[in-house]
């Protein structure tokens, strides 16, 4: 048995660790202890929100607040936390053993399972994160509990600060306040601040941390001149790159929202100027990856719908909890298109030349998301064809990129539906690639022929 | 002046060739002579279909059959037939000039515009084609009488015959026959076979025609033993690479909208079930890039809608009068992915290994289109928020394809949409890449830099 197990790739072996983690979590979800007496959730419910859970994604069939009790709450926040962290302690054992160079399928299993990035020894590493983890969402415990305490008192206000915070960091997007996300709290600024604070430090990626916490240090003890131009190009090229697109997409979808929801009566129409700039803030911070609304999706234009699901897809950056492309995946992609148009065959970012295996890998990582999207959307639709296609399309990617937004669709959808659901979820947070190689056999070996050139014709 | 124009690039000539030529078709069909009595088309809606018929795309904003006189439909079945043969003779002056080797934008450039794939002599590439069309249209056209004059009189019926025989061929999708494309012929075996077949022929590039006839004529004057296998593999690669994607789109297409809209009412429901085989092929045919429809798109589920905007992605066969990705590319982008996934870095085809350059600019055009798509549809969504996304997204894809189908959407939007659908037209015809080059300074030289190696992160 042992003997098999040692057989097995590192992307079964990723692919059986969550799917145990997942199985596990969703038995102690359906113990009497975990479950409310009001609660309507069956096995199949819990099993779905363990998946999302786990995979940090944030739908649900039946909320967190009407279904689960303490107990329960303190096992999600538990199957969260392992998500987040990429189920590090669980296949620490199969990374440790793990020395030689590896190839794509391998390298992706592994920086997905275990969002990591670097090369450090693995002990120091798990001890980084833990220690910044526990600093960050402590941090975001702390301050929340302001709003929070007022309005439920110390047990239940310390509790839920507590929940949202550590959800807001693994960007899970599980509240358990009720039903509709944090809706209540569109106009609240701490609230709005802390949550998307968490959910951008959770979503930039272990790597630049530590490569921020790094350049800080060599900063203040460096003599001479100091601005923040000095400061952003002591960063490594990965950190300046994933810190530059995330700031440009929040920026540019945060634009794009509150030019083209301006005056829509049903979302945020009715709103101040500066009420207006919150919400679009929140919505475009969350939806690269987080999976909290403060707004109700179903009222939005279709456009804004779209432009959401361009959000979801690109996601946040590599190494940390969360999913989708990946910022510097889409950054190579469309310099590479950019550069190819102007004649340029190299791929140039800030005097560095990317590595043509990369650019290759990150075309391939960007053609699997988005066949897999194609794949889920069209099972969706076939199944629900009464339902309008965006939303469809919103609500598959809200699962894949383990963004967790909902245009209210997922609740009223039927079993096989929500298990196209799962399955997105799932391939979404082990990746598209991982999860095909971990479906094939661990033992199979392609030679990677060359033949003479064929000549094809192209459009 | 001369000499300016000399200092173009390959993709100015090609874009401002296009335009001169679509330009002076709107001027003709306002003239007088070119408009019925009761035609409500203004200059505006001439230049729509100036551009449609140009592009071989289809789309209109006011119909041929109450807009336009006799003289006004023979003008627009020389800008179909230039359009379809790719404007030959106005660029044949720029391509025998044109002799060193060209890189992939004007490559690309060239190949949009004459749809030429091989480095046959001009002058008896040019002579051949015609050759060919003429025999095909001819047949079709004499076909296609034998229903339409029984049902017009000889006057009509055989102009009807030339004008859908030519706007088939050259996969333009225009017709004189009404408001409503071929709804009122989905039974009819003649016209559906007959419209069908010349898409296809139009559709599958002169370089796989010339292929074909020669392996016929080598095939028939050899011994031995003969087979449909053997003659295919004597085909040329991308011969056979063209027909294979062609068939199994064809099949794939036509098995999935039968199965989806089988119980449909308000589509094929009601049909018998050869007709419903028979709506399946049409419509799969003319949805690769044709733009006839003998149903309404309206009534179809949106699975079957999206199902379309993918075929229509995928489009023709390089080097013919089809839009869109093209075959052969979406099958490199295809073949590279399952490769890469298996853990293969060269895309082998039949004992061929393609170019990885080829294999890269494969990729690029797709994202080139698919990028185009995006950018069209979001514009259309956000000037029509009234509009479902999906019909959206399918008249966005119809044009850019220069495929022409429509959801009754064009004639309903407002000028400002209608400029941005002649817009992609425009750019699926010429192609994006080309299109974007043709803005570019055309003495613009980018060294192709190469920098150390930069060291990024990916997801
Ligand atoms: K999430
Ligand atoms: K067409």
């Amino acid at each position: 048995m042992l003997k098999r197990i040692s057989n097995w790739s590192i992307s079964q072996k990723i692919a059986i660790s969550f799917a145990f983690v997942i199985f596990t979590g969703s038995l102690l979800l359906t113990l009497p202890i975990s479950q409310l007496p009001t609660s309507e959730a069956t096995y199949l419910d819990n099993l779905f929100t363990s998946v999302s859970m786990v995979c940090v994604t944030g739908l649900f069939t039946q909320s967190v607040y009407e279904s689960y009790t303490i107990f329960g709450q303190i096992v999600g926040m538990a199957l969260m936390q392992i998500g987040g962290l990429g189920l590090m302690t669980l296949i620490a054992s199969v990374i440790t053993r793990f020395k030689k160079r590896i190839g794509l399928r391998n390298r992706l299993a592994v920086q997905e399972g275990i969002n990591r990035g670097d090369a450090r020894g693995f002990r120091e590493y798990l001890s980084d994160i833990l220690k910044y983890t526990a600093v960050i969402e402590g941090t975001g415990f702390l301050l929340m509990s302001f709003r929070f305490v007022p309005l439920y008192g110390w047990g239940r206000g310390l509790f839920t600060s507590l929940f949202l915070s550590i959800s807001a960091f693994c960007n899970a997007g599980f509240d358990n306040l009720g039903n509709v996300s944090l809706v209540d709290y569109v106009h609240d600024p701490l609230v709005n601040f802390v949550i998307t604070s968490l959910i951008i430090l959770g979503g930039i990626g272990f790597s630049v941390w530590f490569d921020v916490t790094k350049s800080i240090k060599c900063f203040s003890a460096k003599k001479g001149k100091r601005s923040l131009r000095i400061f952003f190009r002591s960063l490594s090229l990965h950190s300046r790159l994933a810190l530059l697109v995330t700031v440009t997409v929040i920026a540019v979808g945060m634009l794009f929202f509150v030019a083209v929801e301006y005056n829509n009566p049903d979302s945020i129409g009715t709103f101040t100027f500066p009420q207006k700039l919150l919400a679009g803030y929140f919505q475009t911070v969350t939806m690269r990856t987080a999976g909290f609304a403060t707004i109700d999706y179903t009222t939005v234009y279709p456009f804004t719908l779209f432009w959401f699901v361009i959000t979801m897809f690109i996601g946040g950056s590599p190494g940390g909890t969360a999913g989708g492309l990946k910022t510097t995946t889409f950054a190579i992609v469309v310099l590479m298109l950019y550069n190819e148009v102007r004649g340029q065959s190299n791929v140039n970012i800030a005097h560095h030349t990317i590595d043509k295996q990369l650019v290759r890998q990150a075309l391939v990582i960007f053609m699997a998301l988005l066949g897999t999207l194609i794949l889920g959307a069209s099972l969706l639709s076939i199944l629900n064809p009464e339902v309008n296609f965006i939303y469809v399309l919103f609500e598959s990617i809200s699962a894949l990129a383990t963004v967790g937004v909902s245009a209210n669709l997922t609740p009223t959808l039927g079993r096989l539906s929500q298990a196209v659901l799962m399955f997105l979820m799932f391939a979404g947070r082990i990746g598209p690639i991982t999860l095909v190689d971990s479906l094939a056999k661990s033992d199979q070996k392609v030679p990677d022929v060359e033949f003479s050139k064929g000549n094809i014709l192209i459009g």
